[in-house]
């Protein structure tokens, strides 16, 4: 394994030349275009730590604008970056070099829901909530469940790969975009994959741009595989006496034959503030496990959950319990949602990670990450999609002592280390960004990421497409 | 739409010359090499139409031997044609231009099953049975099911993202793929991927080489999901008075809320096939769907079918009546999966298509098939992964009949023509190959061509890797 330690490009502050301005303007009309302050600052920061004033924002209308821009942008050199809602953990949408960011929010349309095909057709700017709400009255639904889905675009969600609560039976993002209409730099349009539920044809250039972190072209048109929606659900909560123990359960559940729609992990930190914040009768204890069942009717749910509980009645636990009725467990969820916000209760500064291990290590990970976060003196509240090997451990630490910057820093390395040891990587589901282009070479080999930055200059040869992410220019 | 109709280039007779053959011969081996006439001939042919004659055959044994031959190969400009069993239906193991046959066949140890970690890591010549058996003992699969099963090989399934009877439910190869060994032309190894369930650290590479079919490198490992292995069944059989009605039950019953395990659509020659080949007894009727659900109990599979069944009361059907045991549903998928070897008992010559298009769209597809090929007076014979709208007809013709050769290439030509405009693809799981090279710019657009070629470009610039295949080089 090599270390990279160079960091990622800073934002350069500079302001939209009046030539460039003015053939902007004669694409995207006055009304989709600005440089006032407030606009600037609105597009400089995401969720994440970054920030990076851009030089101008416009938000496009239809892909002819994105094709327009990107002819401009080629010929005149200029960073674009595009943004759904701004909520990636990792920068993926801070200016980091500067330039125009495309806000991609007013292309928001539903195209079409064709349940015979199985598909929807939306524009980048949906936002996921409503492309849900609108799949639900169908019976049908996008299974992949990012946290931020209330408002987070399936722009966005493509862009990182987004995965969410239910990775380990449904998958990522990845696994149901069929095909895309992307825009790439010089303002050309491919479509890309197809409408079916298969395809044999060419190499495949759609997963190519799925988790791309709008770093190869601007996503202008996204057909998506949809599922029926399960109509039947049982939650069980289990508590255990140690971050190992419930590791170990989760390795047990996924290999028993059955695998869960839902299996979160909480550690000890995450219990106290759900039970705080959240009002959530939950148990005192090391970590919990909340695992939900689903199926077409409650029978199919149930018979799933036994198999479960089998499994949980052989492992070290201090209480079980099945949720009461569906509006406990949609309590829980509720709440498990909202955990990325409440970590600012919890201390001044913080750290979001995102690592991704084996099913077989995550006992492993989770006491690892427990100590070497303690051996440094900081706070720690973890949580996860444990049923697909995904944690977040959130380092919390006091933002006016400086040393702490500096020991979160190593807790974060050591963390990343001690994960692709256990044979995992960098990013389950909030990609690299800014945030980890630093350690792509610790994950990748060096033709890997020669082929990578190949691909990456093949598409874009002059780095106007979101640079400074993904260590890919 | 274009037309191109350029076809892609037949073998060159040549030999292979003294000096590199010493060379070749200190990398693998004189038992892993032959330039015998006998091995020239297996080594110049698969299941398709399509011929041609390499120089001779190696058998790598690990992927040092790989890498060696690919650094010998590049600086020699010589052809390499990857080869698993040589079940391919489009031409993707034959050498087009000559060179050197890479059998797999040696590199087919299972390396691991880990049910804790829910992955099996392979060798690229391990049997699929062979996988499936080992699966099998503790309980879990990998979840595609080519026909060709009890031959092929796992590095052929990941060259063309091979499909099967699955497919609807399960999805294909690419699903399955998380991480992957390459030696790309040069001789330098690639780790891509991962073994976790999820991923979203740099450009998708794993999918890239899914379905690329030999024409970026050699994978000498691969790391698959597998899954929990259904125990329980329900299998039903549907009569239909045409066509149409059976495409249209089809969308009916993938968009009723339940996704069959298998939904497998035959039309009237087929069934006479199935009842005089196979001794089955099929109902006489112009189309029949076999569709099975699965569960881990029998009450779980049973409550699948019982929606489905509740679809099939409302469409018009001449009969629907349940396999009557395990036995007879395996007795109709055996001889399901023999249907490509029996097409050589009703006529002297066939082409066999691979063509995919939205679910909703199958009854205009299957009437449409019907319809070109009896307009040319040739014989057709259908079947085909009607869950996820993948059908195979089968055209059937006198080779003695010389006038019937051009009427065929005709009549395929028509059929890909009304698949796409149906928004289909050319190929739902056999690949392109030799065999639809020629119509690759019928489906995808310049641009789209153009970065295929430029990613072959990147991976292989002296097209050394598989040529003459996908219109690629």
């Amino acid at each position: 394994m090599k270390f990279n330690t160079s960091g990622s490009s800073m934002s350069i502050s500079s302001e939209i030349a009046p030539e460039f301005k003015h053939r902007l303007l004669a694409i995207v009309g006055e009304e989709n275009f600005s440089d006032q302050s407030i606009d600037l600052v609105s597009g400089s920061y995401d969720a994440s730590r970054h920030r990076g004033r851009p030089w101008a924002v416009v938000w496009p209308r239809d892909s002819e604008s994105v094709a327009g821009i990107l002819a401009l942008a080629q010929q005149e050199r200029i960073p674009l970056v595009p943004r759904g809602a701004g909520t990636s953990l990792t920068g993926m949408a801070v200016p980091a070099r500067g330039g125009l960011v495309l806000d991609m929010c007013r292309m928001n349309r539903i195209l079409e829901i064709s349940i015979k095909d199985r598909v929807a057709v939306v524009e980048p700017g949906v936002v996921y909530e409503d492309l849900q709400k609108a799949l639900s009255t169908q019976g049908f639904f996008f299974p992949p469940d990012p946290a931020s889905g209330k408002v987070c675009t399936i722009g966005g969600n493509v862009a990182a790969n987004a995965g969410g609560l239910h990775g380990a039976k449904y998958g990522s993002t990845r696994e149901y975009v069929l095909g895309l209409e992307v825009v790439i730099p010089g303002g050309k349009s491919m479509s890309i994959g197809t409408r079916t539920m298969k395809c044999s044809s060419g190499y495949d250039l759609v997963h190519l741009f799925v988790g791309s972190e709008g770093t190869l072209g601007v996503v202008c048109q996204v057909t998506l595989k949809i599922d029926p929606k399960p109509t039947a659900f049982a939650t069980t909560l289990a508590a255990f006496p140690s971050l190992e123990a419930a590791g170990r359960a989760v390795s047990e559940i996924m290999s028993c034959g059955v695998i869960p729609s839902v299996c979160e992990f909480f550690d000890s930190n995450t219990v106290k503030v759900l039970r705080q914040h959240g009002g959530l009768s939950l148990p005192h204890s090391e970590a919990l496990l909340l695992v939900e069942t689903d199926g077409i009717r409650q029978e199919e749910a149930d018979l799933h959950m036994s198999v479960i509980m089998d499994v949980l009645s052989t492992c070290k636990t201090t209480q079980v319990r099945k949720a009461r009725d569906r509006d406990e467990a949609q309590e829980f969820w509720r709440h498990r949602k909202n955990l990325g916000g409440l970590k600012n209760l919890l201390a001044s500064g913080w750290a979001s990670e995102d690592v991704t291990v084996p099913i077989g290590s995550i006992a492993q990970l989770v006491s690892g990450i427990d100590r070497i976060v303690k051996s440094k003196g900081l706070g720690l509240m973890m949580f996860g999609h444990a049923g697909d090997g995904n944690f977040h451990p959130v380092i919390l630490y006091d933002r006016q002592t400086s040393s702490h910057e500096v020991l979160v820093h190593e807790a974060v390395q050591e963390i990343f280390r001690l994960g692709l040891e256990l044979g995992g990587t960098l990013s389950g589901e909030h990609g690299i960004g800014m945030e980890k282009a630093p350690f792509m070479a610790w994950e990748h080999d060096e033709p890997s990421l020669a082929a990578m930055r190949g691909i990456k200059a093949l598409f874009d040869p002059h780095n106007i497409m979101n640079p400074g992410k993904m260590a890919m220019g």
